[in-house]
């Protein structure tokens, strides 16, 4: 890299966090698809552009820190952006960044303590990658001395959704690098006019930069807990399939907290960067405006809109035309199943929609309509009195579990590609327009021995029509 | 009648104009399954709200004039509700009311030239009924001798949607009756104030009661074009199940025209009672909120709608579980395909909208998802790449017609009640949980011969889907 992050950037391992929620983006972004999925700013998803941001530069390549649940999510949008070597580490649950983090640096200080994690969410957008690069270069020269190294982003408003850093004084020998000050949590918004006055106060990306060696020392020191807990979480690790799977005991048992607060905020080798990055954490529906192509009106439309007569408004579906006429700084979201409609200056209180629809224990809360799985995908089309009718999709030479229930008869009709199925002892090939009926109680598992996509229609008929009816004797994926 | 219309109800015509789109309703109201078919106020439809409100007292059994595609609708919605000895008289095209108030009197005349028609949209609402018959009383004393009447709505509001009516001199002997001194088009809002500060003018119902000698021998003095019309449109009616079909290439020939410019705004024997029976037009989004029951914030939700932090705000959903959070005087409404945000003064101009898209030729622009037929209905869960996927429930007794498709095969999965299915020279009794195959070019017909309604999944395979794929042997409604 001709800016300075010296010849050695294969000791630079990218660090993807993945495990935000994305609440305050429901309806799109919900628990079980979350924000980092989703094509939000570009037609790549969020996890794809970071993957794509991090890499070549001779960087290795990234190890991205997962939910358990994400799994083949993570892996799949990985593989469509042929992010190559790049391995998954998952999280039996979520605990913050810090035992992530933490893990990631176990795993990198197995082969090369001195290495260098550039730590970064999996959900951030960031315009100007070459103004990024300079400031890594910065970063990285500083925590091979030992600095725990953030970037504070030049505030180009009074921002009241983000922390802010304030920085010290100049780091010796480190043109561009400051010692910390003070980190500053969410401020009200007369204190945040005052902060962004002085040009000493940045926003917290969140990115960090630093040796395994400074991270696992500062981890001991500063949070004992959390080191403990993430190894043994990391000793007990397993390899299944292409994944590294945490110990589940071992990672429960750490502290939830953020490497902010675990270590940032109280090491005596903390640094800031300060840099124009174009940084956004598109943390709602007004951040994705803001960074959004509008027309003369200042409104941004995405999928199946229609606006008239209307100004600075942000309106996306993904289902059912939808019309906007005579409104101003409004946000407008379409789904399948979920529709929602704000105020621009609402966004961040989307959260409270989210629970109230938990509390009623509403599925429109945490899932989505289409359900992923390792093999492909599925979506109810249709739920009526002792029937459901869901499209199955099986993506080339992807095969279900071996399985049987106890309360459904289930219709397969085979509307493209074509589907081997086993259904007791027999093996039948299904083609398109062909259909086959498995009777209650058959044990039977369904294949997909071609090149191209197979989308079956699937007419479900019984008395109980739930998920959990369903007996897995073998699976492909480690399910059974 | 006690309030005073006289021994003679029975010679008391309703005659209910369903002829209007609603278009200023979508997405709910579209011109293939309009306003007037929906339960926008109460748990009935304005139709059947209509009906019932025209009902007992002596009353005659309504005429519907409706158009000729919504015919079934109009049968099922009358049966529903009970109207016994409807009768429904149906228009080929719309020509606006004149003609069509024309053939009702025509009919009304051939058995009672002096019996009174009372005429009403099929799709206002009114609160007060009370009030409205005793209005009706006044009306129907005067229509006796000779005159056109119509009411004239207490102004509420210096409202713009509607024309104004500005009374003359009392009628003499006529108690309540007034001569019309002019009619007023829907006036600028300065304009609508100083009219409703003097007491003297009306918002024009579109209400009117007059004999049908007096309409007819109107309507040949004053629109002899529209008496002709209407009179070659009656003469060739034909009786077709339980429709009075009107001659189309007469009724066609007649001028566009409402029955206010052809003669109630030109003839000296126009008179109007003044009455407060809470009437609205409903003709927008706004008009309905403004009878709807709302929350103490002003709120009005229907179906799955959830409001938070907001102010007099109407949300209506059809489907999608629908949010709103931090907005005031906004419209919501949710269906199926399509979903109209708009600001509660703009609802004037959803027309605009729907132009846009019937310019873009989107299918939602007029048309709804789920399609009514005589013997049931049918709606597209999913259409892909050479196929789709149909609900299609057929009411007890009813039947398809006997048809081929040459361009694609069809499986038929049983989800409720039976199906008689004939296929060729075959005939399949196909039960819940059973399924049909229908190769490409069969001859086959539906028929559910049970007692509840026949449910079923038709997955659609072939290479040109479109409903016009169809060749028609047989059809018990008159289709083939």
């Amino acid at each position: 890299m001709a800016d300075g992050t010296g010849a050695r950037n294969e000791t630079i391992v990218p660090v993807i966090l993945s495990g935000g929620t994305g609440t305050r983006l429901w309806p799109v972004s919900r628990k079980a698809y979350p924000k980092q999925f989703w094509p939000l700013i570009s037609g790549r998803t969020m996890l794809q552009e970071t993957a794509a941001r991090a890499a070549g530069n001779g960087f290795a390549p990234p190890i991205v820190v997962a939910n358990e649940e994400h799994r083949f999510i993570v892996a799949e949008q990985l593989r469509e952006a042929d992010a190559e070597g790049a391995r998954i580490m998952l999280e039996p649950e979520g605990r913050n960044s810090a035992p992530a983090i933490t893990a990631a640096a176990l795993l990198i200080a197995e082969t090369d303590p001195d290495a260098v994690l550039w730590i970064m969410a999996a959900d951030a957008s960031i315009a100007d990658t070459a103004a990024l690069l300079s400031a890594l270069g910065i970063a990285v020269r500083a925590a091979r001395e030992g600095f725990i190294v953030t970037f504070g982003m030049r505030p180009t408003a009074a921002e009241t959704g983000y922390g802010y850093i304030e920085r010290g004084p100049a780091l010796d020998g480190h043109d561009g690098a400051f010692r910390i000050a003070r980190f500053i949590e969410k401020p009200e918004a007369a204190t945040a006019t005052a902060l962004i006055a002085d040009g000493r106060h940045f926003w917290n990306s969140g990115m960090f930069v630093a040796t395994a060696r400074t991270l696992l020392a500062e981890m001991e020191r500063l949070a004992p807990d959390v080191a403990r807990a993430s190894r043994v979480a990391f000793d007990a690790r397993q390899l299944d399939l292409d994944f590294i799977r945490l110990g589940a005991e071992g990672f429960r048992s750490s502290p939830d907290i953020s490497i902010d607060y675990a270590i940032a905020e109280r090491t005596d080798r903390a640094a800031v960067v300060p840099a124009a990055i174009g940084w956004s954490d598109v943390g709602s529906w007004s951040a994705i405006w803001e960074v959004a192509a509008k027309d003369a009106s200042g409104n941004a439309a995405m999928g199946e809109a229609l606006i008239e007569d209307s100004a600075r408004c942000y309106v996306r579906s993904e289902g059912a035309v939808t019309a906007v006429l005579g409104l101003e700084d409004v946000v407008v979201i379409t789904t399948p199943d979920a529709v929602l409609v704000t105020h621009r200056d609402k966004t961040q209180n989307v959260k409270s929609v989210v629970d109230r629809l938990k509390r009623d224990k509403r599925p429109e809360a945490e899932a989505h309509n289409r359900v992923y799985r390792p093999w492909g995908f599925y979506e109810s089309l249709i739920q009526g009195d002792r029937f459901q009718v869901k499209r199955i999709v099986v993506m080339p030479g992807a095969k279900l579990s071996l399985q049987k229930h106890f309360h459904r008869a289930e219709h397969w009709v085979v509307v493209a590609g074509s589907a081997l199925v086993t259904r007791d002892a027999e093996t039948h090939l299904v083609r398109e327009n062909e259909s086959l009926y498995l009777p209650l109680g058959c044990v039977h598992r369904l294949d997909n021995p071609g090149r191209i996509p197979l989308t079956l229609i699937e007419v479900q008929s019984g008395a109980y029509l739930g998920e959990d009816d369903i007996v897995r004797y073998e699976d492909t994926y480690g399910r059974s």
